[in-house]
């Protein structure tokens, strides 16, 4: 169901009770940007916080302008799932000229993408809903409070109108009105004195006028009438005007302004707008999915929750504090979440599913070993009944609830009484929940909302600095005496390296980190605390020292499919990542009591878990 | 004419032909916003620079998507101007994968205005022409023509596809192919297979694929086929899949790879798109006509000529040179300039025109003593002939053109042979040629583009600092022997103070610049040097230090219509500008024989002209 500000105030309750009814709930988001600037790539050796903070500090900026609210009931009787996928179009329209005036980043490249998919902007900003996070809704509250508090102290608002003292400052007078403007106000006055004379409508709208002729129009009205109030509005195109309306005593004046007062607020109420969806959601305390959810997350919270602390800054300043302030916001709004993108990287869904693209993922798993999920759409939903409506917010939504009750379907039949469905507080889901997948880090490929982190095993991990004219084969010579390497590169000169051997990361150190001029090498540990001597001593610069190859580097300015420095590929094509498998995940959750509140979750070496997949994106 | 990337092709040699044949062109633009931060304001004692630095910083991150263009054409037998207004929609589409993706800022209140006007934000992102500097194009041209160079010292590109020494490094085998992929790889290669079988067609689209799978595809093509080429395009809805290509020879091989870097060429001319025209408008040296155009002009420079200085920048950092190089910058790019708004707003329009809003000055100029101006739409232009097409940039930048066109004339019936029509050329513009309209600054209310700026002259203008509790009236009160003042407010607690009594200058620093704690006064020009021992001491804050006054401060949240600290009258109200009328400006320019070349354009009190309107946007 598509919900404009044109029907959002008549669907609201409906989205209210579909939530309070709903088993769980499915939420996706649309962008006007993902990466703030070209350089900003994530990469595989990231730390969770490094992570965290890249992604935020490039996507914050943007703007999610659509969001897909998927509701799923389940109904005992038919024994199927009712869903009820709103699709929400949201704009931070300013509602008044003293509402925030939001400014957002666009990135060409979405822009063109959504536009190509069919994306409506002139419904985003023609008829997007409002939303205020709570802070800008109590600030706009207390200064209307204080204004009105303001206005009671004078006698009678509309004879003394707002801004006297900048207007009637004690030495200055009143506005010389410029002969080409005195035209203008005779022929006003001239309407004022007819709609006085005539006693047939209540108010009279003045023509549109510029704010010098309102400064004078507001001066000569107050002198020239009595029994007035004048109060200026804008119109549909824009326009700014000023609405006089007769009173006859000063009570009615007061009872106007009361009126005027009223109107105010009822405006605040409405300029809360999207909001209060998110606020139902999080009050609910229901179980929240997303795929690929990590930036449907940080804009959910950013726009609607409380602003994530300015992208503009560097990232490591803080990060560790800001980091966990996420983690906690997170967990504070929505205390139960699923990631279906994560859910489906890990076992046992991992070794069956080929691609966990939201598309992919949905169509495969209508498939053995798994079931087409028994959905209908609620009544009034019927538009997602067509097949591709990808890349609409509320259709993706609708299409994450789907990936979720087929897995959680085959959880449930994987176990001894199988029954046909698996409560959303099951503690079949305790592997998955509170963790948001992270896309291209294979041994730490999510973060864990509840707890500390995977701790990161890197030992094998080294960081080299070299000549500019270095490249892939380089490095791959120098360490040929390791076997297989993946090369992450950090810019021109520098690289981490990570050996598919790690019981060889002992041998580096000993025969590479000899005194060379040519290069220099580091542990990964080293590296990120800083923790060496020679850790800013930059490499000699050909033809001082030669690179071990001097076969040119290949210009791949098609970058398509398979080049690239800053994509490399991922570890879990070489290096069998260190996370748990679902089986060591799920027994150790039992063993606990409860689930993922362990200290430490160092886990050992299952080099032969392979549980996350390859990056879609890439290349 | 509306036009857009579907018709820019064909409507391209319309453009020239109009451009090569007209006697001048007007520009208008439309903006993703106008002003990148609340605080950016400009206020009426900036200098020309200070002007120029915080205009371009605040508008220089937005997007210019909407470039109306209307060429005159004045035929001599109907003795009538012919117009031809084009609405281009203009968008940084990524024409490829290494084309530059733009990262631009929208202003949430610009937005809904447009969309409020009717803007159709799908045609812009969905159809709009794409630009290159010819920065961003020569860089793209030296890239594709060393990837082509590259190429070509291959024998046969097709069987190294590219990225081979990422691909197939020295120690790097062939990718594992996952067993959840074999099933698509085979898929794929019987697909060749039949292809190559059955010798009916000579390419093959293959099913759209990720990255991954393209890698793995390349891999296995290449090992299983001969003489085949392959290439990854991209489709519609942006899916990347594979073409495959029956080649018989090498030489047909190169044929194909001559095909494709044609094709590649061609892309980039494509995207050089709307660059094209402000080439043609530039190189005809025509007139350019534009309303109100500063704003246009840093547009159109940054986004199609050269990029401004990064506007995040403090504009105050090296803003002698970057200010002087805009200047330059412009008269290079447009020779010849009129701004139809500043004209309008002086001798000897000022006194007949009581707004130069656009849409007000072209109804004004229709009506005695001017004319309305004879003007027909050119055969295929004539959707203008309905009347409300404001804010659509085309439709401006035509009122533009009839607003210069009644203004030219009435100057050529002020002149004793008076003939019709006044040339572009004519020094009856001279007073009006290459300045810009600077809004709310009444001393100094143009840049001029081939001259020394206009000498502020501001003795009578003071720079206070005080506690943080003053507010205007005690800053009226304190002044009140020296008669009516104007406050520009700097911040919280220092404002400039400017006499409309300019001979009481002398008296202020006697009388006023005692020794108090209570408030520090220096001269204008002082504080813009920094020359003041006490510059940088603060006050004293209450309750120490009271303010003269103590009424509070009112709350004025309304903003409407005259409220507000930053938006102060502009000195237009109080004190005469220094401006030279238009007579002095004519006969100077006639004097010296050439226009605008005189070195000081100091000029005398003329405190009876007052050239220069209100704003519009007051309150």
């Amino acid at each position: 169901m598509e919900v404009t500000r044109k029907n959002f105030k008549e669907v609201l309750p409906e989205v209210d009770k579909a939530i309070k009814e709903c088993c769980f709930i499915a939420i996706d988001g649309e962008f006007s940007g993902l990466d703030a600037a070209n350089h900003s790539h994530i990469a595989p050796f990231d730390t969770h916080e490094e992570r965290y903070g890249k992604v935020k500090k490039s996507c914050s900026d943007f703007l999610m302008f659509q969001v897909g609210i998927c509701t799923f009931k389940y109904n005992q009787k038919t024994e199927r799932y009712e869903a009820r996928p709103f699709n929400f179009y949201v704009f931070p329209r300013p509602h008044s000229r003293v509402a925030p005036d939001l400014r957002f980043l666009c990135q060409a490249s979405s822009i063109d993408f959504l536009a190509s998919q069919g994306f409506n902007f002139n419904k985003v900003f023609l008829e997007g809903i409002s939303y205020l996070t709570p802070e800008q809704e109590g600030n706009l509250r207390d200064v209307l409070q204080q204004k009105h508090r303001e206005v009671s102290l004078f006698s009678s608002p509309a004879f003394t109108t707002p801004g006297t003292d900048e207007q009637a400052g004690v030495t200055k007078g009143p506005i010389h009105i410029p002969d080409e403007q005195k035209e203008f106000i005779r022929k006003n006055c001239e309407f004022i004195q007819n709609f006085m004379d005539e006693l047939v409508k209540d108010t009279l709208n003045l023509p549109p006028s510029n704010g010098f002729q309102r400064k004078l129009l507001y001066q000569t009205i107050r002198q020239k009438f009595t029994g007035v109030h004048l109060e200026t509005k804008t119109g549909e195109k824009k326009e700014r005007y000023i609405v006089v309306t007769r009173v006859k005593s000063e009570d009615e004046l007061k009872k106007k302004e009361k009126e005027k007062q009223a109107a105010e607020i009822a405006e605040i109420d409405d300029a809360v707008g999207f909001t209060q969806v998110i606020k139902m959601i999080s009050q609910s305390g229901k179980l929240l999915l997303g795929h690929n959810m990590l930036l449907d997350i940080i804009h959910i919270l950013h726009q609607f929750y409380y602003p994530l602390p300015n992208g503009q800054e560097k990232w490591n300043e803080n990060h560790t504090i800001s980091y966990e302030d996420f983690k906690a916001m997170t967990h504070c709004a929505f205390p139960r979440i699923v990631d279906t993108k994560l859910m489906g990287s890990m076992n046992p869904f991992k070794e069956k599913i080929p691609s966990t693209g939201l598309g992919d993922l949905q169509k495969f798993l209508e498939f053995p070993p798994f079931c087409k999920p028994e959905v209908d759409l609620a009544e009034g939903f019927s538009s997602y009944n067509t097949p591709d409506q990808h890349h609409e917010a509320g259709f993706d939504a609708y299409l994450t609830g789907l990936c979720y009750i087929s897995m959680t379907n085959y959880l449930g039949s994987l176990q001894k009484n199988a029954s046909g469905r698996v409560s959303p507080t099951s503690s079949l889901l305790d592997p998955y929940v509170n963790k948001l997948f992270l896309m291209r880090m294979a041994d730490a490929p999510y973060i864990d909302l509840t707890g500390p982190d995977l701790k990161l095993k890197r030992e094998h991990v080294f960081n080299i600095s070299f000549p500019k004219e270095w490249k892939n084969e380089d490095l791959n010579q120098l360490f040929s005496p390791f076997g297989n390497i993946q090369i992450s590169w950090l810019n021109d000169t520098s690289a981490y390296v990570s050996l598919y051997r790690k019981e060889e990361a002992k041998n580096v150190m000993k025969t590479l980190c000899k005194d060379n001029t040519v290069y220099q090498i580091i542990r990964y540990n080293d590296h990120k605390t800083g923790n060496s001597a020679n850790l800013r001593k930059r490499p000699m610069s050909a033809p001082d020292c030669l690179p071990p190859s001097k076969k040119q580097k290949s210009l791949n300015v098609d970058a398509a499919p398979f080049v690239s420095r800053s994509i490399t590929p991922p570890l879990s094509d070489i290096i069998a990542p260190e996370v748990p498998s679902y089986a060591d995940a799920l027994k150790k959750s039992v063993k606990n009591g409860q689930s993922n509140k362990s200290k430490n979750k160092e886990v050992g070496d299952h080099g032969d878990v392979k549980m996350f997949e390859e990056p879609e994106n890439w290349g």
